[in-house]
């Protein structure tokens, strides 16, 4: 079980309607030890891979994107959301379905902040559906960048978006990915993920 | 002229209407070297001053308080805006006038993530009428908690919430704070701020 499966153990609970609450460490209160591990593992995961630039959406992206961006010394973009916005000469726009609003959403980034010649990690704290990251990933598109990876804390194994993005062959590293949850029993399983660390050789303890 | 107010000059414009844009490094696409340098100001700033929180308001502060929450190795807050919010059991709710999107908005903070015995650091990118600041005092003040202090990257001197918030003694510090500015001429004059690196007794050269 790695550290962020741990704190979710720890402090987070599982509310009616099997919603993970874990709004005191990752989206509204931020425990800053956590967001730091979080930008070291998803660097971990991304080792080797090229990458100029950081894209989130607002809010609770943005403190682990800050996180991240300080450690690869790359700009952070986050794209804003508004009930409407038009593609115009100065942005490029995107939409996304907002569960939580129960309405389509724009998104958008200014376009000199998005180039043709990016690499771009797009992060975020949830991925569930996928609205935000597909937003996110044509943004990337229409200003002839490259998506070279989608870097996730917590992603909702039952819901379609991480499927989707891996079918699309997008290099997805979800940090904690939950496979079920019983809100009656409050019990969680995780899906099994790969070593990440145990790719090099391991060093053997002499007996 | 320190580092916030040089990055200004180099890199902001000035827009009709006396608008200053630096959202390529503070408000969109987000430098991480400013951000982490305005993070070790504030801190040296209010060096001596015990703090155990930091309380900001979605979205873009949220980049200066995880960095500055990371050097202090304190939780981080950001209160969440909405267009309708009551007080309730869960959560305690403030107002601020938007003067981006023309309406009063609901600015809130779940209970348990403020408390009687908070010592709050407020931070926010820029600072202008006041309308947030104030609102994210109140929330702290609904807590039964203490506004230790308040950090901002970019202060309009020429708007009211600076003033009104020295007048009512808050710990108030601004990085870069603006007299003025002449959009035809695209020039500034930034505020002139004790030298605070120079409250200890100077080491002197020897001739």
């Amino acid at each position: 079980m790695n550290f962020l499966e741990e704190k979710i153990l720890s402090d987070g609970s599982i509310k009616s309607g099997n919603i993970l609450k874990i709004d005191n460490f990752l989206n509204h209160q931020i425990d800053v030890d956590i967001m730091r591990q979080i930008a070291y593992e998803l660097k971990r995961r991304f080792k080797g891979v090229a990458i100029n630039k950081i894209l989130t959406i607002e809010a609770s992206g943005i403190a682990i994107a800050t996180m991240i961006g300080d450690l690869y010394d790359v700009p952070v973009v986050f794209a804003k959301k508004s009930e409407t916005a038009n593609s115009t000469d100065d942005k490029y726009v995107s939409h996304a379905y907002s569960f939580t609003h129960k309405r389509m959403n724009s998104v958008f980034v200014s376009r000199p902040y998005l180039h043709a010649t990016d690499r771009v990690l797009i992060v975020d704290d949830f991925l569930a559906d996928g609205q935000a990251v597909h937003a996110l990933i044509d943004l990337v598109h229409q200003a002839g960048g490259e998506v070279a990876g989608i870097g996730i804390a917590v992603e909702k194994g039952q819901q379609k978006g991480g499927r989707t993005l891996r079918e699309e062959g997008y290099h997805l590293e979800s940090i904690a990915i939950i496979e079920e949850m019983d809100w009656q029993a409050q019990t969680i399983r995780f899906r099994e993920q790969p070593q990440h660390d145990l790719t090099n050789t391991p060093i053997k303890a002499i007996d």
